[in-house]
């Protein structure tokens, strides 16, 4: 075989076969295949598409190139969830304790990434002590202890899926559906849940602007983990705003506290229960959305989910006692409180420029090196549809600096756009739960 | 200006301005901008092609990113020459002395190549003592005094056209008109000449198989060339059978000489004239084709290109009498008859299949480092358009090695077809002479 020969094929517009897509995703992860060939080849499927066959081979071969977790020493259905990625969205924070308090094995790997703020990790390292530096057997022991373990990424998950995109970060071959859909599965496979729920977010602080790209994104990512024989369902959601009101980690550990006290915002709440009730029907312990929810909801209400984080924070090394003290957690020296000065209805709240906010003030990593500050963060205090007078505190800047706390408000200023009425939106725009 | 973006602008469909383009080629030349980027881009352009601006500021560029010749001390118009390849093709031997001797200055810079037989520079080697390597100033020195020198290709002639062409080479990207027509262009540019004749090959031994490909490249390199401000003609001619009748070194250097004593082929003298006229007519030696050709017709009966021919192989250290004597080149130890199996008239000889059996006799380089046979070859007796009754020799091959010429001669049958009746066909496909 001669990557030239495949190369020719696809830009001509055939399909590669399962042979052939496998022996190139090999030969390019050892080295024997120059960067230079897969980037033409990445260029030639962007503008030629590859089909569902193709998607799924590549994404089979970039999950075999590394480490496949074997989590089959786990008993009961292990259920993974996956974020598209989005401003202020700590979903895993509430919804892991929440599911693994009805007794669903969550087995969870994460990684830290760059971003607006730090990812799971970082946001539960504001637990004094708390470490995802787990071998596999402790990570395994306590799933099957208590239901809930979250690890770093190994090192050599998917590293085939590691090397390409890094390839396609610098040469413009990013966006094309099947390559992303191929890249976000190849690691939720190769992480040995047996099923899984996407959150495929769409709006203005989403990679997938508009919505009809999210669905087919989310078509294509159900398609590849049914056909990878995990059964996969996706819930395309609203980020046409920051999720809740919280941007920046302490300041999200402290709404997942209050979210997991039954007093979350109920955006944010309304996308934690519909990702939900499709864990715990995967998960077998419901047969109905309505079944689910209300086991979910009574895990929140009796306090079980708390008493889950906590639990999970001390199996991890951390303090769990900052569950119930979320007054411990890290705060910020400077409060600076954004004003409005229109007035009419919030109509969309640009989470991209909130997002910027937090990465000014530290909240952030802009690079792989940077420290993050868990202190920093914004609160919003006026979501979507919410009414504002001249005047009105619109958001609220935690900050350990003065002169970024200045340039944040700029940013988020800009974010906020007023209307004459509240718009209409709904948080939930549709979920796939076949290919 | 980085290159991610341009890549980006390429793939959505946007030109490329001067200075981007102009950035781009400097910058990749120098190895600033990876391999893995500019094979992106490549692949890029062949979905999205380049526009007139975009593919003269590339050829331009690339002209500019090594030494381009001066040949302002060389009075007269200089007119060059230039044939995209074909089978048999040894145009350069007899146009070169006969427009010569009509005062036109020829300064030609050749290379080697790889090929089914030998390229000029190999050709004329077929004299013993000739050499190519000369100085500039030996050159420039020799055009002044007897109107034709030939020169090796610089190694610093349009580097960045070198890089960029042995990249595509491996990244299936070579088939794009503007990077086809740039690559060309940008070496014919550099050579310095004031105007540019190019035969562009058409039929089953030419790079582009398709008369409407020859023609679009043809158009292509005549709107570069005139954009450069040199006056270039294109002459889309016949490549459906070889050249002539020879292929092979020795054996075209003789059917050279034959062609300047008047008794060439008639496919191609047709071809040598209608190149030649255009010389003419751009080098201000004529002001009509038929006054053109009435003076080349008169150059070869005359005798005085024939003259030409054995002064300039002279000039270059060769010996000139075997101009006068070809019997004296080198000629193989073995002579096979290929026959007829078939009755009819010939309507087609594949050209590839000819080059490979002069390939396989040793009389071309399959790579960079083989050494060439110059006596082996085939000299085609039966040409497109002849009829042919059984056991007639179609053509006799000239080996040194008994097992090659039997292979030879397989390709060979099967590059002749027969048919009922004599195929109507034209040598020439057309002119083009403005942009």
């Amino acid at each position: 075989m001669r990557m030239y020969d495949l190369i020719q094929k696809k830009k001509q517009g055939a399909s590669l076969s399962k042979e052939e897509i496998s022996w190139m995703v090999k030969e390019y992860t050892l080295g024997a295949i120059p960067d230079y060939q897969m980037s033409a080849m990445m260029m030639a499927v962007c503008f030629q598409g590859m089909d569902e066959a193709e998607t799924l081979q590549l994404t089979l071969s970039m999950r075999d190139s590394g480490d496949v977790l074997d989590l089959s020493s786990i008993s009961g259905i292990k259920v993974d969830k996956h974020s598209t990625g989005g401003v202020g969205d700590k979903t895993s924070l509430v919804l892991a304790p929440m599911v693994a308090a009805l007794g669903i094995p969550v087995a969870k790997m994460s990684g830290r990434g760059l971003g607006h703020t730090g990812g799971t990790i970082d946001k539960l390292e504001c637990f004094p002590g708390f470490t995802t530096s787990l071998s596999q057997e402790q990570f395994i022991e306590n799933v099957n202890r208590i239901k809930l373990s979250i690890m770093g990424q190994t090192a050599n998950l998917a590293p085939a899926d590691k090397k390409l995109y890094a390839l396609r970060d610098v040469t413009a071959t990013v966006n094309q559906m099947s390559l992303i859909a191929s890249s976000i599965m190849s690691k939720k496979l190769a992480a040995g849940s047996d099923a899984i729920v996407l959150d495929v977010k769409t709006g203005n602080g989403a990679f997938m602007q508009e919505e009809s790209d999210a669905f087919a994104l989310a078509r294509e990512m159900v398609r590849i983990g049914n056909g990878a024989g995990k059964r996969t369902v996706a819930v395309v959601t609203d980020m046409d705003q920051p999720l809740g009101c919280a941007v920046g980690n302490a300041l999200e550990v402290k709404e997942a506290i209050l979210s997991l006290n039954g007093q979350g915002p109920s955006d944010f709440m309304e996308v934690v229960y519909a990702l939900g009730e499709q864990m715990v029907l995967l998960g077998g312990k419901a047969r109905t959305q309505q079944e689910a929810r209300a086991l979910l909801s009574d895990a929140v209400k009796s306090g079980a989910a708390l008493k889950k984080l906590a639990e999970f924070v001390e199996a991890q090394g951390g303090d769990g006692s900052y569950v119930y003290h979320p007054e411990l957690l890290p705060t910020a020296s400077h409060i600076l409180e954004v004003k409005s000065s229109e007035e009419g209805f919030v109509t969309r709240i640009l989470a991209e420029e909130i997002g910027l906010a937090s990465l000014i003030l530290g909240g952030g990593r802009s690079t792989k090196d940077s420290e993050i500050d868990l202190s920093v963060g914004v609160l919003l205090k006026k979501k979507r549809g919410c009414q504002v007078a001249y005047g009105d505190t619109l958001a609220t800047i935690y900050a350990n600096n003065r002169n970024q706390a200045l340039e944040a408000y700029g940013k988020i200023v800009n974010a906020y756009e007023i209307g004459e009425a509240p718009p209409e939106a709904s948080m939930i725009k549709g979920i796939l739960t076949t290919p």
